[in-house]
């Protein structure tokens, strides 16, 4: 009996070194080049420990993904005693951070071979999408989102998004600058969207949001 | 001889109505969903003939996603009559127009079976998202666009897609607000953008720009 929690941790762990080491193989090989005898080969196991662990190549890939989706989801808490656009900023800073560690996986997930179409991934991805999306209403602290504030926020995630992407690519640029960038596109949809939400009070301080980008008004305009 | 121009001309017609018959079937239906047999009960034709066009059901599908599109393309081209902000705004209201007619066929081919990942399907969106960064840096007069213009751009594209995806499946805004607040969130990316590029000077009038937000940001700050 005393072994029972030993033995589940040892299991935990090595699920986790599993999930570590499908991340590096799938995230420089497309999914068809990647066997589970390459996996299990790698791994120092048999082929049929890794069918008890994941049940085949295609549920191992699955939680793969759900398991750097997850890794990127916990990076972009809520930190409930600092500001919105504080909050906003920390998380765009982070999901970079993110990005420069996992690059090749972030673009294997998104763009590969089993990437956001897929019937077993898309899911996983658009789930971590809704998630962000309540996180920040949550932030803003809008319950029901009238329309306008909805279709800002998720246009704005899908604005991260593939600027996330092309970082992954080219990396020519800073993250703070890009992180500059959409803060801005964020509080000018917000702004915009809160104008056609006349009802609705975000909590997000759009008038320092702005103050910030004051001063690449006044030097621009 | 004289026959030739006229049968190629119903060999197009009837290539192009096929296209639509596709559309509209993938539109309601998955990839799986459709046979050949279908297309071609429902077009009256022989199976024999669709196969002569076509070749098969995973070719007819990637020519009805060009066709959709390279129908957006159209509709989206640059008016160098007009200004920047101008032709942004008419750009994305076509936008809005097209999935206002094409809203089904629009979610399928960017969340279909066969979707943005998929090897054949994802390349003719991943091109298609080219041709409108090329417009939009071509319109900005920046022939080699400096990292932070180009990550402004393609991340603002992102945003659009995504704001017409949720628009297409929701439908509870009026297409001139979301242009608005899409706009806003072009204008200050931008901004940022170019503060980050101190030596390329834009064609967009940031400046005209920032004074359409005027009223907004007076009303909300």
């Amino acid at each position: 009996m005393a072994e029972r929690p030993r033995t589940y941790l040892q299991r935990d762990t090595r699920r986790m070194k599993l999930l570590e080491l499908g991340l590096r193989l799938f995230a420089t090989r497309s999914y068809d080049d990647v066997s589970i005898d390459d996996v299990a080969r790698e791994a120092g196991m048999s082929k049929g420990l890794l069918y008890h662990y994941f049940g085949g190549k295609r549920a191992f890939y699955t939680e793969v993904v759900r398991y750097a989706v997850d890794n990127l989801l916990e990076r972009l808490v809520i930190d409930p005693t600092l500001s919105g656009p504080e909050n906003a900023r920390r998380g765009l800073l982070a999901w970079f951070e993110f990005v420069g560690q996992q690059g090749d996986a972030y673009l294997a997930i998104m763009h590969g071979s089993l990437g956001a179409s897929d019937e077993t991934v898309g899911p996983i991805i658009e789930d971590a999408r809704r998630v962000l999306v309540d996180r920040i209403l949550e932030g803003l602290e809008v319950e029901v989102p009238p329309p306008s504030i909805r279709i800002a926020v998720r246009s704005w995630i899908g604005a991260v998004e593939t600027a996330a992407l092309d970082w992954a690519s080219h990396r020519d640029q800073e993250p703070p600058a890009i992180v500059d960038m959409l803060m801005a596109g964020l509080f000018a949809q917000l702004l915009v969207a809160s104008h056609h939400a006349p009802g609705v009070r975000l909590k997000f301080d759009l008038a320092a949001g702005m103050r910030m980008l004051g001063p690449l008004l006044a030097a621009r305009t």
